[in-house]
């Protein structure tokens, strides 16, 4: 039988995703992955969860496991609501609602805000899951310029007056694929760019907890609230595992996006949210956030020192003040798919950066590495060995 | 400012569920709720789960937490494939995937196979959870006519000629609203008449374990394997709060359903999904289905004696052998809408039956009746005042 004949329209655009695939090789034992995403098994509070699981099994019984409403379980919209008030923004629990990882978020922005054919503005390059997401609603994707601060405030303005843009998103902090941080004056400039035009901005900030140096800025939510949809994750300060993502968006707003959230899974996992809700109310998170920062910090350094040491002096990257990842430039001409073949051999795994861009043939000489999973000898080693494969290959 | 042009233009196919509305509202105390559809919080085997728990943590440690595959947790994937070996369908762990309720494998659905405008045929009446997954893709809908046995299988073959029709829903056992099954002669048919015209047809299965009486009836699945994704979930076996649903399609089409579903919510909980597994795995289920069923079905008996007793001679109902829903229908003229209005006064509610036809001016002489959630004295009582209602009313 020709399955081909059952596919609608749309679904050519649904990709499967490359890194994925990429992170199915480098699985192989012996690898030094610095290619991944995910956090470090280390940073998962197990024995707090158990105790948590426990805990809300009495404390909540079988409401801890029945049908529940959409926006989510009550306990977890007011613990998140007292959490995003510590970060600047203004919220009740009521503003608060819950999704399936804040993947399920960018699907409902998708479903809700994206029209077949519409521009929607993205950073060059940006993070490839919200692309997915997306992508089934098929836009069309305009790049805003870049530098090491992130994104060119002129640049938005220019875009968004010439294609009528409409939705921008952006990962203003410790940003995946780059590590690069918007600083509070461009996020001023952008604030004012999103009211004068009318423009709806997408805020995803799933790394501002893990900061390793210096000060937390005023999320781009708490300048401009009417024109933000923030969303955030318990993915990288408890776990992925629980699939808990959260926002917050204008009423006006909101409304679609739990109507769309009905359709999709009725509501995310009530076992979890109340975990995550204990988690939170219970006072955690703040020292769970302070180990998983010296889990990583180390880890950083040591990436950082080893890329001084270990790569030629015509490659730059970028120093992050948190996140997980580290991006970098090779000079032009630098093939980073070809290395990547090259470093494979060697044991060696990355994400060439070309898959973070939207357009064909950017990004070629880009980079990004982890340093969340490996620990801090492994990652030098890892280095070393990709230096020397670098300068083999160039 | 004017949020309605951030509105794509699907999004106007994204309706709230009027039956959530209606749960809203019945969820005052004193009210004799038989309208909603969830499975009795008796019946959550909450001790087990506070084990498992522990138990999960403690064999699969981090990868409880991590980030996984969109296919679904392995150990839960092996567990899932003997239990549908024991329903006659084949399939393998490989075969089986994970997805965040059967309302995730339905809005899969949508994404994957329904484009803009398409005919799709539906039961009438049908289940609402499934219209809701698939508005947001815009169908058109057919419907295929039943009586007590189901679809007509000879009516279903004239749509699908007339209309060229290439996707089914169904729930063929024990369906909502009604609780009907369709009879092994008529899976049969369908099964000749799917495979004659290259047709896909969603069989979704929610409710097969809860069987009072008589055998179990081969699913569609094991009849005509290429032309059937069969869906179950764990809502009503384990309990909904999981938020585990579970497919087996044809190979060709499962690799579109995961790559959508990686937009969606990248998979579903590790940690409930772990859980599920061990329940599965370490032969809990079976005790439990039989306290599930000793615990429904003298409630089913209550409702099935009290509508003899209290409700007028030319009002028919349903008597599924399975299943939480009893269908009630009025004689022509009878207004089952503005009688619910009036059973919400005298604190007894239901949901009229129009709600479950996506065709207007259907089945207003309609109601469903829910017996999962009141215990058996509470149902007789709201039987009585419902059928004092009637009279007083018609």
């Amino acid at each position: 039988m020709d399955y081909q004949k059952f596919l609608a329209g749309r679904t050519q655009n649904i990709k499967a995703s490359v890194i994925r695939e990429i992170l199915k090789v480098v699985s192989q034992p012996g690898m030094i992955s610095l290619a991944g995403g995910l956090p470090s098994p280390d940073s998962f509070p197990l024995e707090i969860i158990d105790e948590l699981s426990s805990l809300v099994i009495k404390k909540y019984g079988s409401k801890a496991f029945q049908y529940s409403a959409t926006e989510g379980f009550p306990a977890l919209r007011e613990a998140l609501a007292a959490y995003l008030n510590k970060k600047e923004i203004r919220a009740t629990a009521d503003d608060v609602c819950i999704t399936s990882g804040s993947q399920g978020l960018l699907d409902g922005i998708g479903k809700v805000f994206i029209s077949e054919g519409q521009k929607i503005a993205v950073e060059a390059p940006t993070y490839v899951g919200a692309l997915q997401a997306f992508n089934s609603y098929g836009p069309e994707y305009v790049c805003i310029k870049t530098d090491d601060n992130g994104v060119i405030p002129e640049h938005l303005e220019d875009i968004i007056k010439l294609f009528g843009i409409k939705l921008v998103y952006l990962v203003p902090t410790f940003q995946n694929p780059t590590g690069r941080t918007l600083p509070l004056d461009r996020r001023y400039k952008i604030a004012d760019i999103i009211q004068k035009y009318e423009v709806l901005l997408i805020e995803d900030d799933p790394y501002s907890d893990l900061r390793y140096r210096g000060k937390p800025i005023t999320p781009l939510k708490a300048l401009a609230p009417d024109n933000v949809i923030y969303t955030g994750t318990v993915s990288k300060i408890l776990a992925p595992g629980f699939r808990i993502g959260f926002y917050v968006a204008p009423p006006e707003l909101k409304t679609w996006l739990i109507r769309a959230k009905q359709g999709v899974d009725l509501h995310t996992s009530t076992f979890t949210q109340a975990i995550a809700a204990e988690y939170l109310a219970g006072g955690f998170l703040d020292k769970q956030i302070k180990k998983i920062i010296a889990l990583y910090q180390p880890k950083q350094e040591a990436i950082l020192e080893a890329l001084d040491q270990h790569f030629p002096k015509n490659f730059t990257w970028s120093k992050p003040d948190g996140g997980m990842f580290i991006w970098v430039e090779g000079p032009k001409g630098f093939d980073a798919e070809a290395c990547y073949h090259k470093a494979i051999e060697q044991k060696v795994a990355y994400v060439p950066g070309k898959y973070f861009f939207t357009g064909p043939d950017e990004g070629l000489e880009t980079m990004r590495l982890n340093f969340s999973m490996c620990d801090a000898d492994t990652i030098r080693k890892g280095i070393r060995i990709l230096g020397d494969v670098i300068r083999t290959f160039s």
